[in-house]
């Protein structure tokens, strides 16, 4: 592959890199679909004009429900812990990591935030869900300062 | 262009994603100089020490009012949609999709989430807000099954 | 280095970028582990299970306390701010700028954020917190209008 380009199929790392990452992105796309679900179901609208359409007849705005505000912290977590690993992912990529260690940050990352997502929904006892999230944290984390000493001033 | 570099003006392809990309990425940022535009002119402050420099004599600190909290949950919903659409994008992009096809999509996308945006202030009664979220969603969804199968393993 | 390759060490401009996104991102990490530090030391617990697991007896679940909430609104305005100038960040350097530009532009970016968190978790009189939050609100406006001209259609 030409040198320097490490955003490109050709390197086979970048097509694990993207696997694992259109994994995680797509379920965090899930749980927006899964909040949604939960809303209409239980008939819990955040604004006037959706309980207007969606609610039927005497549907209350509620601020908070707990069935629902349960799938929307764990969106949020996922936005927290999900978008930064892709953003430092992608600079990772171009630091030239051993492909067998980055490999398996990538599949630890992917496989910890499948089960952190069915830990909070089932929801499984503790501390099953935040060893699940301290796992991504660390994967994270851990590229995040090979990507510090990589570009090192 | 050199082959495999794809994220580069010499590729028509990501001068388009470039420019879609600065249009919902400048939207979001604009949600949250109105997010504070409506805290400084509705005095709504969220923290003690924003009440007692921009509030005014006898503000007080409130946790929640509605005209500020529909503007930041049309921001939180730009955060949970336009960063995925974005982050996807950039590895679409590496896919070599159909340059005809990739950029009606984020055409599509910029669209979408620019209406979402005004059905949700002024508001618009529903389902204009839910269509205009679902098809922007759909878009990021289909740029994610197309990565995952290009970094099938 | 090759033509159109800029996501490469071989851009010096590069390294810096990938410098100082590790800071910010690392930075935004340590909100999380903040966060769920003051909820293990305060006991303030928004899940059952947690409270049950972490809580000891008698220990109840409470949706918002001040001391949680204020690193919690750190930790968002991080997400709102940081992520998308990382992603802006990635589509910058492409568009080829001033190195010296640029890395003034990457620096301020992330010492306004880092005083943000400062100013924030004190918490430091208004408008410090306010003047920092603005600050890199602007570097990052900055960038998306130059991706925005050198994508334009």
């Amino acid at each position: 592959m030409p040198v320097g380009v490490f955003h490109s199929f050709n390197n086979p790392l970048f097509g694990k890199f993207a696997f694992y990452t259109g994994i995680v992105i797509g379920k965090t796309l899930l749980m927006s679909a899964l909040t949604s679900r939960s809303r209409l179901t239980n008939k819990i609208f955040i604004n006037p004009e959706d309980a207007a359409k969606f609610g039927g007849k005497g549907t209350t705005v509620i601020n908070a429900d707990q069935r629902v505000e349960r799938i929307r912290r764990c969106h949020q977590n996922d936005i927290e812990n999900v978008l930064p690993f892709v953003l430092i992912g992608l600079l990772y990529l171009v630091t030239d990591p051993d492909p067998w260690l980055a490999t398996q940050l990538f599949r630890t990352f992917a496989l910890s935030r499948c089960l952190h997502t069915v830990c909070y929904l089932v929801p499984l006892p503790q501390p099953s869900r935040a060893m699940m999230c301290s796992i991504g944290w660390c994967v994270t984390a851990f590229m995040t300062v090979a990507v510090i000493r990589a570009g090192g001033i």
